[in-house]
């Protein structure tokens, strides 16, 4: 046996410093929901797991406000999620059609591609829902098997209104897809009573879980779809006939799909009791006020946001228009290095005109936005002195 | 507002008691390992995840013994390191040969055929490995792209041996795809000198790190085979061009792809530490002498290994072959209730046949074995007052 010789970046110790995360996500994590992490790694047939398991569903039902019996878990992150739906919802040549305003209809169109899809697409500003209209117009005319729509847009801070869009895909025969990674737990969502047939979320988002396991849910009418799909789904990994099966979604024997990651469920499932123990409208509610607050503290700084009207914002994510002259990775800089605080930038469309803050995990109360509108004011301040900390101030 | 009530089962706090997990994995952690994911989350781009990433990448080629660039994590468990390999190397039609002894390779079989390869099939016991010769001649008449080989496999105890299979491979312009996720670490494993053109391996086994990220590696003839691919890979989570420039394998400016499950990384990070303060070596020795104490104390109490030939044993897993006339499940509910002690029964061809136990991460010592052989024992004892706890006892 020789080896070479082990690498010396390893001799240092871990160190990874606290931080006030306040980007659209990942979020900070409660104690509680850090320190389930280092209980044992269970493996795939302990009755613990399983317990957990059950319990997890429970809580994702309530949070998704479902009865749907195919709930449960991808093992990979929120992206996993989407391709999952889309894996296996969409056979080759199955038309799906695309409401595309950000960055994730966006990889929703790139990912149905791949999986040799006919991906028809509706385009609109990254600051302005699809109404109704709208969409009911591109669905008669497209006749596709599924609408996909993103329900909070964390590039842009857009909420889109699902109210009725079910009821409209179903009079054609068609399934509602959403994206609510950004959304969930910051506004309010009925999957059942909007007729959503197949939805993900992100763990490290809202519900302040850590990320690596997502959260997922179909409708009977999606399910059936899969059941009567005519190949298989392309990717064994996210085959939801079999991983609904592990998760005990279909009264069947349960049968060994692969190894879930034990641990980041446990984590899942302390964020869940939180918000149970709260209460979905408690929690709702907390984050509204926490969204009006900042909107008022931006507007006395001067500064706008990216999403006009009040009426579509996503309370959980904020586009912060960068004011004219200001460079801002110089203020995101200040911001971590002096109050270890995420001032984040943009992405897709707010790419370099925006920063983004979201309200998310635990760092949605009044004490964590007063504290980011205190650092990004200081931040401002110190790198752009010639700012005027007004509304109207003309840097817009 | 309203909304359902939030579920009961949550009301309760979450116990998951300490276990010792001597199954074929997840095995335990270290306190460091696990106590590593209560860092703080942090998010795509910040300075200390990439810091972190990059000695992540360092010690895997460690382990892997290697200098591909192409060595990062895939954001879910080993299956979906299984699924990365065999999606970015074969297009449809594309022939993959792969050595069916076990169920990992059924797999392979199985996520191969779903993305359209044309697949082809050489059988072989479970408890005996492929010769070079028969390989030699598969390869001569299949001509596949992929060979697709078992190192170490979990379902039986079985060893590998693969000096020599990776020249063969490559005199026929075929790559040589290896799943090393139980065996490495415990036996010697030489990437580059062995010619292994891609590697997966699973954290939470021996190793020692929580499940849910899968280290991966591509030799430079894998990356220019994906490079050239006519067609995008289906699955594009885990596009390993998208995937590698994220995790910096290519000399190009980052660029977002997923969220990373940065806790894992921690964790893993810490754990590959651990191997590297130690020496690979002096691991995979341990590992061996324990696994040589398993199998002197097994003998002692009348108990066969599985595969016969020491010669051909992984000394990670072991299958523990089920004597008449006991009924296995019995003795691993009597252990677990009253040692805490995994004693796995079997899978695929071991199933009902043989219990597994595993040499992997914290449970490689010389105590865990003592401790396993007492509860083995122990627990046989007290399930069947008749057995006899003598070599050729008959039993067999």
């Amino acid at each position: 046996m020789k080896f070479t010789p082990p690498p010396a970046s390893l001799r240092s110790p871990l160190i990874i410093p606290e931080k006030i995360m306040m980007g659209p996500g990942p979020s900070n994590c409660s104690k509680r929901v850090l320190t389930a992490m280092t209980n044992t790694v269970l493996s795939n047939f302990h009755a613990e797991l399983f317990r957990t398991m059950d319990e997890v569903k429970d809580g994702l039902r309530y949070i998704f406000q479902t009865e749907n019996r195919a709930t449960m878990c991808v093992s990979g992150s929120a992206h996993a999620g989407m391709e999952a739906m889309l894996s296996n919802l969409l056979e080759d040549g199955d038309r799906v059609l695309i409401a595309v305003n950000g960055i994730w209809a966006e990889r929703a169109v790139e990912m149905s591609t791949r999986y040799g899809a006919d991906v028809r697409t509706i385009e609109g500003p990254p600051d302005r829902p699809f109404s109704l209209e709208t969409l009911a117009k591109a669905i008669e005319l497209h006749q596709p098997k599924c609408l996909f729509l993103t329900h909070g847009d964390s590039s842009s801070g857009l909420l889109q209104p699902l109210e009725g869009v079910g009821q409209i895909c179903h009079q054609h025969d068609c399934l509602l897809i959403v994206d609510a990674v950004a959304s969930l737990c910051g506004v309010p969502f009925y999957m059942d009573k909007w007729e959503i047939d197949a939805v993900y979320t992100g763990a490290q988002k809202v519900l302040g879980a850590p990320p690596g396991i997502t959260p997922i849910s179909l409708s009977t009418k999606a399910l059936d779809v899969i059941r009567n799909r005519r190949t298989k789904s392309k990717v064994f990994y996210w085959d939801l006939l079999l991983l609904g099966n592990y998760w005990g979604c279909y009264d069947e024997p349960k049968r060994y799909h692969h190894t879930v990651a034990s641990n980041l469920i446990f984590a899942l499932r302390e964020a869940l009791a939180q918000i149970a123990e709260e209460g979905l409208e408690t929690q709702i509610k907390r984050r509204m006020e926490c969204a009006q607050i900042l909107y008022d503290g931006l507007g006395k700084m001067g500064l706008e946001i990216f999403v006009k009207d009040p009426r579509h914002r996503l309370p959980t994510v904020t586009g912060i228009m960068i004011p004219k002259g200001v460079d801002w990775w110089k203020v995101s800089q200040y911001a971590m290095n002096n109050y270890s605080l995420e001032v984040q930038g943009g992405l897709g469309p707010t790419f370099g005109k925006a920063w983004r803050v979201g309200i998310m995990g635990e760092c949605s109360t009044v004490q964590k936005i007063q504290f980011y509108l205190y650092g990004l004011k200081e931040s401002l301040k110190a790198t752009h002195p010639d700012y005027v900390f007004e509304e109207s101030n003309g840097f817009h």
